[in-house]
């Protein structure tokens, strides 16, 4: 997801309200470099105690902190409204879902098949004797989560990057997002007690504020992985910072995507009028500000293509104005969808309300061209309540367009099913080319569960080889180790004869269920 | 493993005896952009054919490649003997080696754990209703391979990075090394048959001879993951060119390690001749070319201590001069282990026979110091048959030592079972700063089964959350790719709800055997 938020050396971190753009108060100050220096090497002192802590304590841990937000929800949700105006409904779904995957994740450290236990007996082979061999992952040490805009609950100081973080048994030191500090301080602040009472140790989860800090932060040698949602321009600036130091740490980083969207011609002549509904639902949930917002629209041209526009603009021209997170997704919003509407053979098609004097209202926009078009300065994420249709003639411009695109995290279509080799032909793409295929479907809303990938080829994600959704995330986190002919009582618990706690493991080559 | 090799901008590759220094011949030209640029267009158009193969198709891929090499062995052992000197019996292993790891993996394929097949039927939630998502592992695209100079059949063109990226389903350009470039096109043309006989797509396999061909590689916008062993320097120059492009690619690359041995008093009282002989077998295997050499040894102060010291001198000094794999690698041992022993309070205690006049031969060298003068400038590998003993006068001096060691691929101990606490100590140390602890055993041998770890944090490896030896090997050339609501035709074999075939899987959160 993109978002470019205003840069400060100033030293107050103050709370602005988005809907009147007034600054409501001073909630925080930047942390100085040796304030950092000091969580960095509390969280390393931590990490040691956290990694022999055991899935089972650790389990418990991620309820109690579950258990904690749930006991604050009404703060914690009016504050977050107040800093970012995504509504109370959306916010106690947010927490809703972050205190769900504390539970899931609870569950996944209790099942046990994360650390992918492993045990080779000592055994003769073709190569000559082999001596015992165990496997298991273990915590890769302190882990810095940056804090995203869109998700003040989900991404920010609690979501996906910590409970990941956490349930591999690393420390976290959040960078707080400059767009919600209080929201940051209040759930840094109930995590905090929780992970007190559960006795984890000090330095098991510490905040930070402030740009400089940030870049601090991924620098610090006593950091061993990032977890990153942000914009292009600054994930892949904390990316170089991250893959320049003198021992480079994996980050990984959720950037920007476009989404693309594609109706085929039987599916809009079929069910145009419906999902082009559902598309400007999709494209307005939340302000448009979500990392999945389908931001490239496929349609066909001719009638049905037309008739799916125009029933989009009346969409459009009826809807409210947004308020974005901050002033500087506003501008960047404003700036990115006229430059847009600048570019050769794009034309703005509708455009909703105008916005309020104050705050960071923005108006909703739907823009179009034609596949002919489609290049660099057309092919460029708007973050926001924005979106591109681009009509397409034949299923071969489709495709030759839809190559063009760059690495997301989710490509959809809407395709009928005497339309086979059509829907192959756009699926096969989309496996080059996006993290997730959604068929007859709208790319908002991402499952928490074992089976989504949430990430992309580039740009979309620094690295598609991981999800920051769903219980494979805690994966980043992790790293493999290996006993070889170690003692019974050196060993992890799970990697001994008879464990006391059943666990999958893999055993001579054979898969247990354990 | 460290290895220096001479960079050249000659256009012509030759094959250099390093018994006697003398240029065999000319085996190859270097690779141009343009070929380069060819090569790499033909692995992409190889990619989507590969990706649909299919994983029995695959294994049955990986079958016919470990045929064709046991039917070329002699001619392969003889041209890689003559290129390395490292022995018939060395190379015929190391040959056994890679093709059991052939055959191995084809088992995996076939297994089909490798994917993480996971289903999650659509379902009411705490958060609304899901809907239906599956999960599954798919290829990243072409890999680069980088071949290492130690191991021209385990880690070049054949070996642990292109049986994994094949494996994957991902096509490879591997750069062959300059030290053994007849083997490589030997191996080469073996394997590239055996595709062709398996009917694999053009452009499964290639070869590419020069370092600007490597550094170019690395840079290909076709090229998505690359696999390297070799030196620090040559290792982060890569890394830093895979981390800078444009959309940043998964550099594995195995880069240096000094892999500590530690000997608890105890142990140096019980068994200190045997583990002498143990240790200096260990450094002079390959003539000390592995990156798994133990390069520090730890040993206690005392009468036990100086035995066990005096005894690896004894070994030492009846030793063969050793011939190394080319002149750049003899110059770097030259050169290391002088300014080792050159090291205020670091001595040479031992040296083997002379070096022979012709040919790429040295000495063995033991050298040794204290834990007081463990720093910078002693902390450095020493790729060839030397090792550096360190001795400790007490268990809080060793353990404050080996804090100061960088990262590495595996820590030795030998430990007598009365010292649990010092064993305990040393293996938690080890556990954050190797990827594999071997008790009363040697570093050497790392044997390729499903619970090997090869890889430790930096500087071993460039990221430790991955191995280049075992079946988990595969992983770094795939990524998770997840469908919602597709249709059961448009799905892989194995996410449809009655695969024709068994494969474990994740459905509903329950993993199953398949």
């Amino acid at each position: 997801m993109t978002d470019r938020t205003h840069s400060s050396t100033a030293t107050e971190i103050v709370s602005i309200d988005p809907r009147t753009g007034a600054t409501v108060g001073t909630v925080a100050r930047t942390t100085t470099e040796e304030q950092l220096d000091q969580r960095c090497r509390a969280a390393a002192e931590a990490a040691g105690t956290l990694a022999r802590s055991g899935r089972f304590w650790r389990a418990e841990l991620l309820r109690t902190m579950a258990a904690g937000l749930e006991e604050r929800r009404a703060d914690i949700v009016a504050v977050a409204d107040r800093e970012t105006a995504l509504g109370e409904g959306r916010l106690n779904s947010e927490l809703t879902r972050t205190c769900y995957q504390f539970q899931l994740f609870a569950e996944a450290l209790e099942e046990g098949s994360f650390l992918e236990a492993a045990i080779d007996h000592a055994a003769e082979t073709p190569m000559g004797p082999r001596p015992d061999v165990r496997r298991l992952l273990v915590p890769r040490g302190p882990v810095a989560v940056f804090g995203a805009s869109n998700f003040p609950l989900a991404f920010s100081v609690p979501g996906g990057d910590t409970v990941s973080a956490l349930a591999a048994g690393c420390p976290v030191v959040v960078k707080a997002h400059p767009s919600h500090p209080e929201t940051a301080e209040l759930c840094g602040a109930v995590l905090g007690a929780a992970a007190e009472r559960s006795g984890a140790p000090v330095g098991t989860l510490a905040l930070v504020h402030g740009q400089d800090a940030g870049a601090q932060l991924v620098q610090h040698p006593e950091i061993r992985a990032v977890g990153f949602t942000g914009s292009l321009g600054g994930g892949r600036a904390l990316f170089d910072l991250a893959a320049g130091r003198p021992d480079p740490i994996p980050f990984y980083g959720e950037l920007g995507s476009l989404n693309p969207l594609v109706v085929t011609p039987e599916a809009a002549a079929r069910r145009g009028t419906e999902i082009a509904a559902g598309i400007i639902g999709s494209v307005t949930q939340g302000a448009g500000q979500f990392c999945t917002k389908p931001g490239l629209v496929f349609l066909p041209g001719g009638p049905d293509g037309s008739a799916m526009l125009d029933a989009m603009a009346d969409q459009v021209s009826d809807r409210e104005p947004a308020i974005l997170l901050n002033d500087g997704v506003r501008q960047g919003y404003l700036r990115t969808s006229s430059a847009l509407a600048g570019e050769d053979g794009v034309r703005l098609v509708a455009e909703g309300a105008p916005p309020q004097a104050q705050g960071w209202s923005v108006p909703v926009r739907l823009l179009a061209t034609e596949t002919a078009r489609l290049g660099p300065g057309v092919l460029e994420e708007c973050f926001g309540p924005a979106t591109l249709v681009v009509t397409y003639s034949e299923p071969q411009d489709l495709l030759d367009a839809l190559r063009e695109v760059p690495g997301s995290l989710a490509t959809s279509l809407f395709a009928e099913p005497t339309e086979g080799e059509l829907a192959t032909a756009v699926s096969g793409l989309a496996q080059e080319q996006a993290g997730r295929i959604v068929f007859d479907g709208y790319p908002t809303g991402v499952a928490v569960t074992w089976a989504m990938q949430h990430g992309g080829p580039w740009p979309a994600t620094t690295d598609a080889g991981h999800t920051s959704v769903g219980v494979t995330a805690i994966r980043r986190f992790m790293r493999p180790m290996t006993w070889q002919n170690a003692p019974e009582h050196l060993l992890p618990e799970e990697l001994r004869d008879a464990p006391s706690q059943p666990v999958p493991r893999r055993v001579d080559g054979e898969l247990t269920l354990g």
